[in-house]
């Protein structure tokens, strides 16, 4: 069976995401649709564009991943559909796949993008302003129904990018950035494993508190501590035990911090 | 595949929702299941029957929709179960599906409906509460199952209906009213394009606002501005680009508001 | 096609959720994933047992339950796969599973928990932070996919238990919990239909308020009424008709009333 993710920001109490499925099944009735997420902010690409580089990886080959976070839709911005590795996405090109792209380059796998150009692949009548259901929604099912990227359209190879912001190496560590705020309140930073791996003494500087060293796993303080680890996909996070450090540190998503590092 | 779809007022954090499903799967086990949206205003009914209306459009013939907004639940208001078109239908009689049955009606499609009382099709004890698990998921089961609809209950031609608020005509052009508000803060108005289809030059007060023209799409004014314009439904709707109309004007659903249109 | 649930207290905006769909379909591609919820109040472990318990009997024999409410995640809390009458359930040793193992029991119906100590049906790498993705997930697909539970792990007959507050009797009825508030704001109470069974009248006492008799039905008084019922579960419920008891009361979950009864 193939499955089709959806992940927007349209939220969960109006028509748009069950229109989407609609769509889907109109064409491709026997596809899995699962929801990665529609409670992405409105219109921020980022957020988006870090779940799906976070989900991804665990899905099985041949998936169809469409994303519809689009504050540009009616303007020039393309639609694009692509092969990425061994999965399948669709949505405008304003980089909401581009975590993705980068990873897979690094990982010298295959990628073919075309941008989305051939109406026969649409639904007859195409709006200014829901192109998920006009375009995304309906090429995901023809691919879904074996349609080939290039029937749907021309090769690109200047899709939009976007990046997470880079830490700042800095005399003793690294500037980093507050880049996610889980449901749970824990902080997400950009900064990954492998710019501590030669660490042997950490600490933290964030919004005037001090965090000595990491913690491997929650249990390890009592409740209401705020604690630093490596997270479960990579990243250095902060976190209170058992709550939440956005209420204790009163952090925004884009909030610097200093990292010391002793090698 | 047959599609059945739920939609309802139960939120997604109560024990609601996974019962309908798990009633529909222990007596139609291959049924697919899709959330249209559980995030309804508790008790509003035609904040439902908007939402199925945008919906239904797009699903398959032969999908299933099963609503549950039931604030009569326990008294005398009839269940029922239709076929509306190509598609079946079931729930409270209390208006859920009249914006639907109003549409079928002008496409001259064909309608049954029948008054939900042969207890052999409902869960063999039926509370005064939760007519959705006892009665309506296990009806609309039954329709993926192949019974028929006059085995589940009496024909009749007297569905409870309810009304979108009509326009009023004015000296000017018309007075609308605010009808939804989505996501995004976008507000969704009854007038419609046929209501605006002469007009060469449209003039929109509300809340002390003027929006002159409409856009066709939002990238025609910079961020933040209020625009008008038919939206992907054919409804006239009021947003900010890449912001909240909701928070802008600060108004409710309910709200009237002037439209100038000259011929 | 094998149904599998999930109940987490992860929320519907983060990665979490996806990831578990991933990971299940990637090991068992035909398995039919249903949220029962992922708005669990973050590490209310007894929230989540209870809308299971609620849920759970609706399904059909053979679905397979994954619960990720997990504060204790990589401390030294065992993870449990167990078939608990028909059904089977997955997730930490915490408690989550417990109502469920207490009615199974009282119908004399087989159960059989195994700890989870078999890395070779787990994710290769396991992390200290996320076991719903590492072991619960995978080892729940396998389970889908016919592996028996004795290949999994160890049996146990120490499974944690956790409780609902039993009411406790006074000389004039019985005093009582709120144990759950639900999306309308209905206040769920530990007493059970069992609790008042014999009884010819009942007074309730709550923050001031007297709710004089039970009605079987929100219609047998007029909107905005206080109201006491036994619910679709079988609960004392109390509720305000077409409101929120909730915002009339101002109670939480875990406030005490009283009972009066008369035999």
């Amino acid at each position: 069976m193939t499955v089709l993710t959806l992940t927007t920001d349209f939220g969960t109490g109006d028509h748009e995401v069950g229109v989407l499925r609609g769509v889907i099944w109109k064409i491709a009735p026997d596809v899995q649709i699962a929801d990665l997420s529609h409670d992405i902010t409105p219109h921020q690409i980022l957020e988006a564009a870090l779940l799906m580089w976070l989900v991804t990886p665990y899905f099985p080959p041949g998936t169809i991943h469409v994303a519809v976070v689009d504050p540009g839709v009616g303007t020039s911005r393309r639609g694009i559909a692509s092969r990425i590795g061994s999965q399948y996405f669709v949505g405008p090109d304003n980089g909401l796949f581009s975590l993705i792209l980068a990873r897979t380059e690094e990982n010298n796998q295959n990628i073919r993008i075309v941008h989305l150009n051939v109406p026969k692949y649409w639904l007859p009548e195409v709006s200014t302003v829901f192109h998920g259901r006009d375009i995304f929604a309906p090429v995901a099912a023809h691919i879904a129904n074996g349609i080939p990227l290039d029937s749907l359209g021309t090769p690109i190879s200047d899709a939009v990018r976007i990046e997470i912001p880079t830490p700042v190496q800095t005399p003793h560590g690294w500037q980093g950035q507050v880049i996610h705020i889980d449901h749970f309140g824990n902080l997400t930073t950009n900064l990954r494993t492998s710019h501590l791996e030669h660490a042997t003494e950490v600490i933290i500087h964030i919004k005037g508190e001090k965090i000595i060293g990491l913690v491997s796993t929650f249990g390890e303080r009592p409740a209401g501590t705020l604690v630093a680890l490596l997270d479960s996909s990579g990243s250095l996070a902060i976190s209170v035990v058992n709550g939440s450090a956005v209420q204790y540190l009163h952090t925004s998503v884009g909030d610097n911090f200093e990292v010391q590092v002793k090698d």
